[in-house]
This record gives C-alpha cells, sequence and structure tokens, in this order.
C-alpha cells in the first residue's frame, strides 16, 4: 500500500508478505525515498532481531537489512495467498486501521502477483463500496527471480528485475478512478528512484496475460511432471512437451479472445513467443522444417539451470498451499462463463484439487482425513455434475 | 505360455515374470494340474530357497510355496514391462529353446496384461512370421488385487479373483488360427480345476477396452494428482474429479468407436457404469438432480481402501519403469491414426515421459544427466512439431 504521492516529501509504504519479491521491492521502495513498514507473521523476529541478507547481482550484497519498522499482524495473518485468504481479506484490517486515524486520506493498493483477475473482488469492496477503505488498485506484475532461504534469514537475487503497474480498472476496461493514474505514475517514479527497471503500463490486462501464458503453459507441465523444466526439453521428451505446451496455450489464448482481448491488445503471436523462447533452452539443436540447414533462433532469456522449477511446483514439493486461484481457476471460470473449452486447464484444476485440499488442512492443523468426515454442505456443480444422462448432486 | 492341452495328462505351463499375479496364477494352474516352471530374475534366490508366503482371502495361506521349478532366464532379463522390453522380445529366447529341442511342438502364448494393443507385435513376429515359434496368442485380462511385499517373500491376496482369457485376433476382427480356439477352451478348464473364476470370451478387443476404461480414466487423474482415489471422492474436489474422469471416458469412447468397436460390441453405456461405480465409493451422499430425494446407486465393486492407489502410481513413487505404452500409448497412436483428438490422454503421456526417461536410465545405471549429451539423432514430430507457423524438426 503507497499511502499518497507528490506532496509529501516522504512517501509511507505498508507492504505485506515480506518473502523474496518483498524483501526486496522493500528494499527498493525504501531506497527510492519511501518510509517503509513491513507486516511479517513467520520471520517477523529474524527481521527485527538480525534483519535480512539480501544479496543482490543487480543491487549489491546488504547484510542484515531491515525495513523501517517492522509489525507484526494486528492479528494472526495466514500468509498472503489468495487461495487461502483473498486480497481484500488480507489487508482490510490495515485498512479499517487507518480510516480510523486519517479518515480523510485512503491510501492507493498495489498488488504484484501472477495470475488474472485478482483484482475484481478487493476494487469492489474497497474501493468503489459505500465506505470506500482505499482509492484505487494499482495492478502490478514483477520479473524477478529471488529465493529466500528456508530459515527466512538470505534472499538471493539475480540480475533480472522489472516491474511494470497500471491502474485497475484499465483505461480500456471501464472508468479510471480519480487520481488513481498519478498514483500510478508517482509509484513508478518512486520505484525507479530505488533503482527498479519500472515502468507504467498503460493497458495491463493483456501484460498480465503475457505473463499468464508461461505459468500455464510451461510451468502447468512441468508441474503436472513434477519435473524441472530442462528435463521436458531433453529431445526424446520434445515431440509430446510441445503438444503439450501448445494446447495450453492455445487455450488461453482462447480464453483471452473470448474475455474481449482482441488482436490489438493481444497478438496471437505472444503464443509462438513463449513457446519458442523456452524451446530453444533445449540441449537439442532445433532444426526448422521448412529449411533443414536452418536451427531455430528465438529471442530467450537466460538458459533454465537444469534444475529450474516453477514455484508453484515447489510449493507442491514443500506442501504448501499452491496459487492456483490466479493461475488456473480464474482462467477457467472465464472459459465457462464464455463457452470455451480447456480441457488442460480443466485437468491441472482437477488434479491439483485434492493436494491443495491436504496441503490447507495440514496449515489449519486439521485431522489428516478430515475429508470422511460428513457434514451437512450440499453442492451443485452445474458444469461438472453431468453424468451420462443422470445429473446428480452431492451432499456430504 | 502353455505348451499343449488336451491329450497329455500333465499341461506344461512357463510362466514369466513371477510377481503378485505370477504368483497367484502359478498357484492355480498348478492346483488344475499343470507342470508350472517360473522363470525369476529377481526374486530366484527367494522362490528356490524360502519359497513365497502365499495369503490368499480366497484360496487360503501357503507358507513356502514354490512351483514346480524354477529357473533363471537364459540372459539378465529385464522386467516383463511391454515400456522397456516388447513381450515378443521377452519370449523369445524361450520359444527359441522350445524349436531346437521339440521342432513339431509349438507352445500357446498367453499374455495376461492390462491396456490395449499388446498382441499384434507378437502375433506377427512369432505366430505368423516365415518360422513360427508359437502356435497362436491368447488375450487375457485378470481381476484382482494382489500385492507382493518389497522382499518378494510374501503375496497377499483378496478374496476377488477373476480371468477371461480370448484368442488373438478376435473371432470378429480376423482369422483365428488353427487350434487355437481350443487350445483357450483348454486352458481355462485348466485354470478352474485349479480354482479360479476364469471364462473364455468370444470377443477379447472389447473386454480389454473396458478393462482399459478405469485404469485411463480414474486411474489417470489418480495419477496425475499422485492422490490415492479415496482423496479424489471427498465432497469438495468431486466437482472437478468428475469432469476429469468424464473427460477421459469420453476420448476412450471416441477412439474405440473409431477403431471400429461399434455399439453392439462396446456400448457407450460402460462409460456411465465406469463413472458411477467408482463415483458411489464417495464418502459423500450423492443425489440424483431430477429427483433429489434419490441417492445415486449404482453397482460397484469392494470400497476402496482410503490409501488404494492404482499400480502405476505405486510404479510412479517406486521410480520404476511404468506401464505407459498399453494404457496410454496405443490408445493415442490409434486416435493419431484415425484424426480423433485426446488432450487429456496426450497431456498424461507428455507428462509421464520425463519420469520414464528417468527411472528406464536409473535402472539401465546410466548418468542420471545422460539426456544433457549430445548425440547425433535427428527426430520429425509430424503431429506435435507444429510451431505456430514454424515448422520444426530437432537433432541432439
Amino acid at each position: 500500500m503507497l499511502s499518497d504521492t507528490a506532496p509529501q516529501p516522504q512517501p509511507e509504504v505498508l507492504l505485506l508478505g515480506l518473502g523474496g519479491v518483498g524483501v526486496l521491492y522493500a528494499y527498493l521502495l525504501q531506497k527510492g525515498g519511501a518510509n517503509v513498514t513491513c507486516v511479517c507473521r513467520s520471520n517477523y523476529e529474524v527481521v527485527r532481531e538480525r534483519g535480512i541478507d539480501f544479496h543482490s547481482d543487480r543491487y549489491g550484497t546488504h547484510l542484515g537489512w531491515r525495513p523501517d519498522r517492522v509489525v507484526r499482524s494486528p492479528e494472526e495473518l495466514a500468509p498472503c495467498l489468495p487461495d487461502v485468504h483473498p486480497n481484500d481479506e488480507v489487508v482490510r484490517p490495515y485498512l479499517e486501521r487507518n480510516r480510523a486515524l486519517q479518515p480523510a486520506h485512503l491510501p492507493t493498493l498495489v498488488f504484484i502477483q501472477n495470475g488474472i483477475d485478482v483484482e475484481e473482488a478487493s476494487h469492489q469492496r474497497l474501493v468503489v463500496s459505500d465506505e470506500p477503505l482505499a482509492r484505487g488498485i494499482l495492478s502490478g506484475l514483477t520479473w524477478v527471480a529471488v529465493t529466500m532461504s528456508s530459515n527466512g534469514h538470505t534472499v538471493e537475487h539475480s540480475d533480472m528485475e522489472a516491474l511494470r503497474t497500471g491502474t485497475y480498472p484499465s483505461p480500456k476496461e471501464g472508468d479510471v478512478p480519480a487520481g488513481l493514474a498519478e498514483a500510478n505514475a508517482a509509484f513508478i517514479a518512486l520505484a525507479r528512484r530505488g533503482g527498479s527497471d519500472a515502468h507504467v503500463s498503460d493497458d495491463i490486462t493483456p501484460d498480465r496475460w503475457s505473463k499468464l501464458l508461461w505459468n500455464a503453459s510451461w510451468g502447468a507441465v512441468s508441474l503436472l511432471a513434477r519435473r524441472p523444466v530442462f528435463e521436458l526439453l531433453q529431445a526424446e521428451a520434445l515431440a509430446s512437451t510441445i503438444g503439450a505446451v501448445r494446447g495450453f496455450l492455445l487455450e488461453l489464448l482462447d480464453v483471452a479472445r473470448t474475455s474481449g482481448l482482441n488482436e490489438d491488445r493481444f497478438p496471437a503471436s505472444h503464443i509462438d513467443q513463449v513457446l519458442q523462447a523456452t524451446l530453444v533452452c533445449s540441449p537439442a539443436k532445433l532444426c526448422v522444417l521448412r529449411d533443414p540447414k536452418t536451427f531455430l533462433e528465438a529471442p530467450t532469456f537466460a538458459r533454465f539451470r537444469p534444475d529450474f522449477k516453477p514455484s508453484i511446483l515447489i510449493d507442491m514439493e514443500r506442501e504448501r498451499p499452491m496459487e492456483i486461484e490466479p493461475l488456473f481457476a480464474h482462467v477457467v471460470r472465464r472459459a465457462r462463463r464464455t463457452g470455451v473449452a480447456t480441457p488442460r486447464l480443466d485437468l491441472v484444476l482437477a488434479t491439483l484439487r485434492p493436494s491443495q485440499l491436504a496441503f490447507a488442512r495440514q496449515q489449519r492443523k486439521e485431522n489428516a482425513d478430515a475429508f470422511l468426515q460428513a457434514n451437512e454442505e450440499c453442492y451443485i456443480g452445474p458444469h461438472d455434475a453431468l453424468v451420462g444422462d443422470v445429473p446428480i448432486l452431492w451432499t456430504m
């Protein structure tokens, strides 16, 4: 949350979730001139007592780094994962406290997270409600490789960093709340002063979809395979890998199109770019069929380390709740609304669901067999419950 | 392999692969009057020195059971898994030795295994070749729950056992080799004398497909989820589980139809039966929408134990090569030939492939990073290699 912009000499930033990405941006915003308060749950003691060793190829080494202030949440907040707690529930207590202290001064929310449709619920409940708690939402994406050690002492960051934020809604999709575009410009300026390669997005929705393309295709295949991305790229696996990845990409393009993203805002060539940018990281040499003497060349990012896994797969392996909602469930919900078939994305959701339920129960310290116990819940699945000619619903 | 039938007082059986199912049928065929020789690889010493403790709810307890003879393979045979060694390669050395010893006497092969299209290669190479090595192939299926302990000492068998064999080809699909139907009847009679609930199938192909339906739908979802089947059936997962399972079933039905299995031989109602027979094992109460006071009722088999996993998932967890070819790859090959889209089955193949390659390398004791090393192999994927408008092939 960024509280106010130009007039004050020192902007106030309240940052929720001090993991790897959180440390990076807390550091950059602090360096850019903001007074940064971080809400820490699991690593409150660590941050307070010894600080965090922040090693960045781009921003240097900072041993024992601390934000300006560290606070514990007013209540025991769960990790800020939209699958467990929606964004608006996570920030609401802070916004209510802010309104009690300074009713005339509504802060701006900045969501830096993957996936789509992460803003609407918060926009409805916190911005356009009868008693607004925030001025508006900036919808953001970051391209970084950061890892926090499991004890929370150290954050490693590579050379790559890029940040992009836009207003919610995008000006192409609705009325932008008064002052929000200016708040966005001020936020980007602050991040740039801190050293971030930050840019304003004039239309964040297609940017969100572009970033989703990789996570919900290459990332999805790696996740279902439970293997590093690099193993998908070995010669003996490529034939089936390409078919699977392309299948996901075409489903995503189809949903994007029926959601109103036309070729102008979201060119179909993104699909080929996402496919090829990772394909050229294969240890095999790829020849273009139409001219077999030519090797496939495509713009790419840094080569994958052989053990690189998408973060959602690492969550899976550590038995932590996964970021399924913004990456997969929101896409499938849009597909159902617009009548698009997404068999592969559906299958990701179906086959992650039992693990997600198990991890959430572990986190709530519930009995592992809780699902065996009957309750009176009744559930109707209008799309999925048709079994041959026998529609069913179920109660448990 | 069953060597001759009616005239001899004691049929000779050579059994390849003494795992849980092998022990069960070696026991039953021996009891039925056959002289049973078993080829053992990993458990040769165990079988020879202490025998196997065979506990069956149906056939009683037999401590230290041994077949009539135990032989080591003429060479170090790998496990009889079609993904690693095709059936015809596994049996060929025995058939050649048999022909050298008694050229006029060709044995009958009995394949008891899951999946489809497991017979054709052996039929071409061993039965209808210029120098036939076998009289013909009996294509068999078994419905059993057996587990062998990891040390190979013990086999546990429940009360369930059913066996069905038919000629290959089925009389509805081609000319049955002379004498094969009689050999089939004799084999079934032998198994029944031993106590098996064995039946002749007049048309084994639809039986193979019917059994495949469960393995490649409920089994596939459990495999991709890496969770017991029972967890797919919890109320909070059912909506997505049903959609996924039904999706697999409809793909399978589509491939079966375009492969020539019409409604007479393979009724579409099998789909609903397979879906519902497992669905009613849910801990949730399922209500039929058209009459919400009625709970879903369907014929079913024994309830699932909460930890029951398909055997292919157990292979996956133990990092052993999986039975992918007959269960999935053959179906997808038929789908490509007949132009049927099978996005879900394709995704199973694509996401199992890196693990299968890794397990096969482990078994060959190759370097885990072997796939990183370049070789001059060149590969064209006509179906999968089309990337947008850039067809590619690759060399490694």
